[in-house]
């Protein structure tokens, strides 16, 4: 049974010390200049649309923006959960699953089991829909999965400062990063103890200090 | 029960024209430029990151590109389905549900709610997920609900020459837009003859001129 992985403290230092000046792909960028011709945008409704949109009247681009997808899994290792100690912010220190963005031209599943390669050097097979969160107040939705480890191998990588196998009674709920996290744990062992393999549709909270729970609001199934 | 809507020909003629010139929102955009301070961007791997993105070298702005969400719903009323006939390209001309981009700043739920008024002029309450479908090749996640129609009170929109309210054998199977059109569809009438409400995760294909059908790969429930 695989153990907890050293993170090596000196190295994991140095890591978040290259890793910190990098912005977050969840960054929300200012819109200023059009991508395509370089000139100034102005921020107006757009004829037959109906909200303002940042729109190039040199080149005539309108610039949509819209919500991105985080797409993740819970992976399992005969009976044990993967975790990862985030070893990049937001949230740097705190336990999550495998997530990431989603990237063009892959599918859900292959970018749900690329986050877990790129975070914990796992390979897994992705199995059923387990969430479907919206995180409105970050423009995201997160879309996770059950997932199988094919091995018990797993290690640190430069987004994690530790991976750990864990029991159910061995999950941090008092240390994990993000709402949409501590929900989709939730569910996985209780649906897991009932034998059902649901999906929840959700809508997670902003994260308060000291509180850090997802939010009630749930359509389960 | 309502019946179908005259869409006025010269009237929607009129729209088409209208509309015609606007971009598509789902045009993927060419990136020249930063939208951060107007430099030109270089195309290259970020230090810790593992693809390429689009670069400026002068504000340090990274450039993420994501596939979008679409949106929708398979609205019913005393067991007809409220389908469309689109007025926008692409595909216009072609039958569809109502659907498109999810905005920032609203749930999956609100926006297919929205996608429903402003397509059909209809008031839903959206029900249980129906489809997750990678569209890859356009980089785009459709999430299509059930919903229940409110009244049978529907009309035309600049987005649609048409709004029906048909029984399943009404359904123009070879007229419709989108592969994840007829999946859905397809999917939410052998569910409720089954009596069930199953979610389907699937990836669809290009279309090809000719045949339109949506594809196998398909996870179901």
């Amino acid at each position: 049974m695989a153990e907890l992985v050293d993170a090596a403290d000196s190295k994991s230092v140095a890591l978040i010390r290259r890793v910190g000046s990098i912005p977050s792909p969840g960054t929300i960028q200012p819109m200023n200049f059009c991508s395509n011709c370089g000139s100034r945008v102005v921020l107006k409704v757009p004829e037959g649309d109906l909200l303002p949109r940042h729109v190039c009247e040199d080149c005539g681009t309108i610039h949509y923006l819209n919500p991105k997808i985080v797409v993740g899994s819970v992976p399992e290792y005969q009976g044990r959960i993967l975790i990862c100690k985030r070893g990049i912010e937001p949230r740097l220190g705190f336990w999550t699953i495998p997530a990431g963005f989603m990237e063009n031209d892959e599918t859900l599943e292959a970018g749900a089991a690329r986050e877990a390669r790129e975070e914990a050097q796992i390979d897994v097979a992705i199995g059923s829909l387990l969430l479907l969160a919206n995180v409105t107040h970050a423009r995201q939705v997160h879309v996770f999965f059950r997932a199988r480890m094919l091995a018990p191998d797993f290690g640190v990588t430069h987004e994690s400062l530790e991976v750990r196998l864990v029991t159910e009674q061995e999950i941090p709920w008092n240390d994990l990063a993000f709402p949409s996290t501590e929900f989709a744990l939730r569910r996985f062992v209780e649906d897991r103890a009932a034998g059902v393999e649901h999906h929840h549709v959700a809508e997670m909270q902003r994260r308060f200090p000291g509180i850090g729970a997802a939010s009630p609001p749930v359509r389960a199934e």
